[in-house]
């Protein structure tokens, strides 16, 4: 059977899988914050390339409304969020009921399964470039593969209901079964791409085809790999040159720090370079590079929301 | 004897040093490029808390001039231009000219000596705030301490004759006797404030106050500090922190590198970075923080050049 969902956080992630799902059939419900009265008057709307669609009615409820239980909470928030969450996940979580973290970064499953203990925690990697444009509506510009990781066995055995659900929806699928190689794999290309294109002012297009932007994306990737090794994730050796020529050839790409800086949104540094550092540090080593793009970042962002 | 002076690019140092000089009473000419007809016709202006000067008639020249010998021809053009040398020098160097090079950066010297062997090449390391806001007319805003290193042991007799020529034109002197080690103290505090301030965007005081950039700061601070020592030059331990603290302490001041950026001039990338990286790299070490922010600042360089 189709699990039911709740998606928490209904921006520019949330929304565009919450409608995904709602499309194929599934009893979705949806938590917003500063939308959720424009919702329940005018419903959702998501742009996408798979098909324009508007949702009306919705079911919509703000976090201290009395909300249904599901068995599927999809956390889609911000990681800046992630200090509400405990408070936002209380009345939703119950005996078995799966996390599902579609958030970027490290450490949030750990977070989580040490939160709530009678939750399943399992990782959702999304691989998507949508925008929140308006309130309630979502353009969603291309990509979208959610690449699924269990935090532990009991994930395991979720997984493939929720492939299930999310194909039906017309979402790409695929799953890994090693969460701290999934997330480290993806903060290969985050941490470069991520803070480059908030550095530099540019989509994956312009830093590809600058060969100093192209150096400095190499030169981040390494160490990432270095960080990665030490947390026990070994990388084949062509993989971030593959990656690399993967992210040339893609049709150009605006990260989401890129998209989050330019809507002067805080930034997600916290969880997508000073938790990855701090992993690290703690096996002694430490990732230069990767550090002084963290701090720029940090300046920057904090610049870009005082203006 | 006072000697006298070519100054080889008449902008915001070589502008102020040679009017100095110039109204101490030394014979001074200057060599100019864009601006030579308007100096020729309005004369040279430097504004400066020492009070303004008006030199006119000066003796300007077009590099193309015939140009009178003098005893020291201090070099004063940003080393962007420095593909340009040979040539510019080649008329004005004779035997027993001392080539006092007033650049920023490492390695000029010893491509200067290479090719003027005839030449006797001192540094004097510029320890000033000074910028030319029009043609002609060059407004010192602080500072102005030169350093006085000499490349070998002719340049070392030559010194006192610099100093006395110099502090009698009210410029603050003072020597070194290594100048490897001199170079070196100015790339500590050169690498970290000039980058940063490029690529945050910020004075002295904004990097000092703000404790990401301070970190940051700190961190490149580290990395030079390796550099050096692996080019034999050791500093001692407390002075890192005493230098920032001297910095935090001091007037705001915009580094030299910030003005060009503003002016969308060509930043001086390749001599304060790519070569201090370079003789690192010689010895087998890398740089990896200062490498990073080398690579930012080329990239925003070229576009800060192109809009």
């Amino acid at each position: 059977m189709t699990p039911t969902f709740t998606i928490l956080g209904t921006g520019a992630l949330g929304g565009f899988y919450g409608s995904r799902l709602l499309h194929s059939g599934a009893t979705v419900q949806f938590i917003a914050h500063s939308d959720v009265e424009f919702i329940r008057e005018h419903g959702l709307r998501v742009d996408s390339p798979l098909g324009n669609l508007h949702h009306q009615p919705v079911a919509v409820y703000a976090a201290s409304d009395a909300i249904p239980p599901s068995d599927v909470v999809c956390i889609a928030l911000k990681t800046t969020q992630n200090h509400l969450l405990p408070e936002l996940l209380a009345p939703l979580v119950h005996d078995g009921t799966v996390l599902l973290n579609l958030q970027n970064g490290l450490t949030a499953e750990a977070e989580l399964a040490a939160a709530f203990p009678q939750a399943i925690v399992i990782a959702g990697l999304c691989f998507l470039c949508s925008n929140k444009i308006a309130p309630g509506h979502i353009a969603h510009l291309d990509y979208g593969l959610v690449s699924f990781a269990p935090f532990d066995e009991r994930g395991a055995a979720w997984i493939p209901r929720l492939m299930s659900a999310f194909a039906a929806a017309g979402v790409p699928v695929e799953s890994q079964p090693e969460l701290t190689a999934a997330r480290w794999r993806k903060l290969l290309w985050n941490i470069p791409f991520n803070g480059l294109s908030v550095l530099l002012g540019m989509n994956t297009d312009g830093l590809m085809a600058d060969a100093e932007a192209r150096a400095l994306a190499e030169q981040l990737m390494a160490e990432v790999v270095a960080g990665a090794a030490v947390c026990g994730v070994q990388f084949a050796d062509h993989f971030p040159a593959q990656l690399l020529e993967t992210t040339a050839q893609m049709k150009p790409y605006a990260p989401s720090m890129r998209l989050d800086y330019l809507a002067k949104r805080e930034l997600e540094i916290e969880y997508l370079y000073r938790r990855p550092l701090r992993e690290v540090a703690r096996h002694g080593v430490r990732l230069p590079a990767v550090e002084a793009i963290t701090r720029l970042l940090t300046v920057a962002d904090r610049y870009n929301r005082s203006v």
